[in-house]
């Protein structure tokens, strides 16, 4: 009889699962997302939590609860997901929490918005510890976002904090969600790809993609951009540019509308590129401020790519 | 012995007073705000307070206390207001609660920020009593915003919900603020103002400065921008448009962030153009809406010009 929990992050690249106990990490497990259908995917996770027990010396038994964060649209009282636009078979309703449930042996099972689960984690256990009004950043294939408000997860009408989606700029480049000139068409690392593949047809030279293929990958990685920007590659470098310029604007427009202890800025790309991107944001922030002598903190995460892992574990006890 | 309270909004142009007993405007009054200094606004002030008084057959005995809504940066503690550019002498430090309290024998005096003034006002005495998270975009001289979440006001570190300094263009129109594209650069009356008089130096035909003209005015009133566009002035018609289609990219991004039930227009320029202008702004936002199909309701103040004042006497109930 313990009190252990597992929470999963799950991505349309992988699959992250922590098992914590009396408020650590006691293992944890990542596994590729199985790019086929979503079967598949939910065996994997399956799996993953398997991997993470292991790792932790434990077994199904030992588990209070499981959490999991998931992209799209989830319906927390059944644990139904859709519209997972980046996992296979995830656009259709997949009933991912009542077939985890199953095969834990009955163990409870809460699905929660992955974004959520990473902004709940880094304010219990991580970065957002000492504030009670902050927003989280979440910088990866999209751009995702959450709000602290007096101590308090914001969830509006159930989807509140899409930074990513806030304009800005007006007829600007076209989003994955069809407007124009939305903060994510700039700074999502899948926005960043097309516009680069699309400048390199142009006959705008890059190394971007000679790169991702050197690294064995089928798409440009945070890691791929990284190297790109360490070797100066200027259509990546102008890329970043922009979507420095973009987070700055949004982040202000947030900060002036809301005036925040902090922002947080983690995701993929965000932990990826670290320090010295946080600061960059920083400060075309600050430039966009109404009271430039008082501005948030901005911060990377203290919990990375297991921010949304740990979170799931977080929404547990709050749900529970 | 009665329980009556007088409100007071100080603008630019304009000192509207009301005196509210058991929750019911009995009396109220509006002067010009003088263009000279400081004590001469504080002695308006005072002036409008009595004739307020006066239209409810009321004296300075019957008042338990005054509220004022000043802009400008505000002292809440002691009554100090500083930095507000469009009152003459309120640049400067001015003991704005404690001269006018000595001119009422001792009432207590309430000084706050006339757009959180205004924002409560609404909130309990206005369009946005059904509503527990709204937004109140108040559209005049510049334009000022207020945030009530889960039935709080929104302070931040005093100055949240400066929608008006939101950047709804990168690198566009000067702001009075010195930066570019904010909203009130857009929709502000004043940058409205000094945009179609560059026009017409340009060379471009308007008939606005002579509408202001004929009615006697020296600047561009909100009623001299609705004559101008019932009369199809060109100029007026685009600068109008423009600031429709800047409304509507703030006001998304603010919903988008925060899913609110509900957002009200009001300010001198809104209320006078009234439910056709706050149609055209709804649409506009709903174009930037990440979740168009779930809008949050759009709506005119209920007190119109009033709001900051009724508000001033809404906020000595919370401070009290």
């Amino acid at each position: 009889m313990t009190q252990a929990t597992a929470g999963v992050d799950l991505g349309g690249t992988k699959i992250q699962a922590v098992v914590v106990s009396a408020g650590e990490v006691v293992g944890q497990s990542r596994h590729p997302t199985p790019n086929t259908n979503a079967a598949d995917v939910v065996a994997e996770i399956v799996a993953a939590i398997h991997s993470a027990l292991d790792a932790a010396g434990m077994t199904t038994p030992d588990l209070r609860a499981i959490g999991i964060g998931s992209p799209g649209s989830v319906d927390v009282a059944t644990g139904h997901v859709s519209k997972a636009r980046n996992v296979p078979g995830f656009m259709d309703d997949v009933a991912l929490g009542p077939s985890v449930r199953a095969a834990f042996a009955g163990t409870p099972v809460l699905v929660d918005n992955d974004v959520r689960a990473a902004v709940m984690g880094e304010f219990r256990k991580g970065a957002g510890r000492p504030f009670r009004n902050f927003m989280g950043v979440f910088v990866g294939t999209g751009v995702g976002g959450g709000l602290i408000l007096e101590g308090e997860l914001r969830h509006g009408r159930g989807n509140a904090g899409e930074i990513g989606h806030t304009t800005v700029k007006p007829g600007g480049r076209r989003c994955g969600c069809l407007r124009l000139g939305c903060l994510e068409a700039y700074a999502g690392r899948m926005s960043i790809e097309q516009t680069a593949r699309h400048r390199l047809e142009k006959g705008q030279k890059t190394k971007l993609f000679e790169i991702m293929e050197r690294k064995g990958r089928d798409r440009v990685t945070s890691s791929v951009i990284a190297d790109a920007l360490d070797q100066d590659d200027r259509v990546t470098v102008e890329l970043i540019d922009e979507a420095v310029e973009a987070l700055g604007v949004a982040l202000a427009n947030a900060q002036n509308l809301l005036e925040l202890e902090a922002i947080i800025v983690g995701g993929g790309l965000g932990d990826r590129l670290g320090e010295p991107f946080v600061r960059r944001v920083e400060q075309a922030m600050v430039g966009n401020l109404r009271f430039p002598e008082q501005p948030p903190l901005v911060l990377g995460t203290d919990l990375g790519d297991l921010s949304g892992a740990v979170g799931a574990t977080v929404l547990i006890e709050y749900r529970s």
